[in-house]
């Protein structure tokens, strides 16, 4: 097995992910709020690279059957029901809703892998279940969304675990990417908390008061789903 | 200070650059090998994209003046007197002469930051001159050349090192990028030897017959030159 890795959504080219299983990770705070939203009952998710698009797409549904949910500059969209909190996607909430869901980085890192062969959502919140269902993949991309066009280390250390229980549990040494090897080697050198102690985002996440979210979003395997992207209806499911 | 890294040419994008400090680092081997030469006595060096831009450029020149350069997937150009192996920069060779180079990733690195306020030339070679050179700077960007598009290891422990000596002899800590903290811890935690163990380009070199090149480049401060690129003629100097 191939492991290579996308350092963040505007570092994305067509020929990185094409034909490839691609995992997504945007670990604050998208993908974990995918996750937490389908373990509470929610249908799918339908990503939108805008507030604007986000919208119109919500125009093709039942009103009763969506939920408009999104965030910019860390902040819930006016007008929107939901903002990019995964506390806040509750079973009550979520249950049977379509979410239409517009996020600075997340959905663009989903929007530029629409030629992977598979695209497959990832977040600590799912690490191991990730690696396993990588197990027998023959070239795996691992794309952190990253932060404002730059690489995020809390997306960088998710990478780097997947990568890690992938190793664990294979009887064959994957061929790591020399970006790959870096984050690896990184991860293994200390505890997550120090690694990420002066990282930026996660930082201002917690200046912004949402301390709880990173704690709740760094939580090992809490489930063991892995959500595909379907790439017909582009929405995720 | 603020430093952040990009990490490989393919990323770079015109608001990472513009009005910036910007180091190019490409350490196996296009910046070791304008050092050595610069070192050695050459004039300047005239970045190309390409072959063909290195014949065109060629033809400004007196050609009792000027060496063509370069390679191509690690390997000499066929007509050019010089490749890519810093040891073939001998003074005898590059004495007073305009080099005009072309290589795979190193210049179009260069090429990429053309709005940058001012662009350095970075390698292990002058690692501790670029930090000095550096040290009352508001706004560095350490721009890894990378390997056919993708991040390269060496590179990026060569941005470590230099990231490292800016610490060590400046009184206020700099504010590092995510990505930038990523470097420094991994460059931290082993030797340089271990750390590159598995580098793709390193061993593809060594593989090719090039190992006395590897073992040159990754010397540390030989020089104490930083070479400027200078942005209106676009020439090295």
């Amino acid at each position: 097995m191939k492991i290579s890795i996308i350092p963040y959504a505007a570092a994305a080219r067509a020929e990185l992910t094409r034909g490839k299983t691609v995992v997504v990770i945007d670990v604050l705070r998208a993908t974990s709020v995918m996750l937490t939203a389908l373990a509470n009952g929610a249908r799918e998710f339908v990503p939108a690279i805008s507030p604007e698009e986000a919208l119109q797409k919500s125009l093709l549904y039942n009103p009763d059957d969506i939920l408009l949910a999104g965030e910019q500059q860390t902040v819930k969209i006016e007008g929107f029901q939901l903002g990019n909190s995964p506390l806040e996607y509750t079973p009550e909430k979520v249950k049977g809703k379509t979410i239409i869901m517009s996020t600075t980085n997340g959905t663009k890192a989903l929007n530029s892998c629409l030629n992977a062969e598979t695209v497959l959502i990832g977040a600590f919140l799912n690490a191991e279940a990730v690696a396993d269902k990588l197990s027998d993949k023959e070239d795996v991309v691992l794309f952190c969304s990253g932060t404002n066009n730059n690489f995020s280390l809390d997306d960088g250390m998710c990478a780097a675990k997947i990568t890690d229980e992938i190793i664990k549990h294979s009887t064959q040494q994957p061929e790591l990417s020399d970006f790959a090897q870096l984050l690896l080697k990184t991860y293994r050198s200390d505890s997550l908390e120090n690694i990420l102690q002066s990282c930026y985002h996660l930082n201002l996440l917690k200046q912004k008061g949402f301390e709880n979210d990173v704690t709740y979003c760094l939580q090992n395997s809490l489930y063991t789903m892995v959500p595909t992207m379907n790439l017909i209806s582009k929405s995720i499911q």
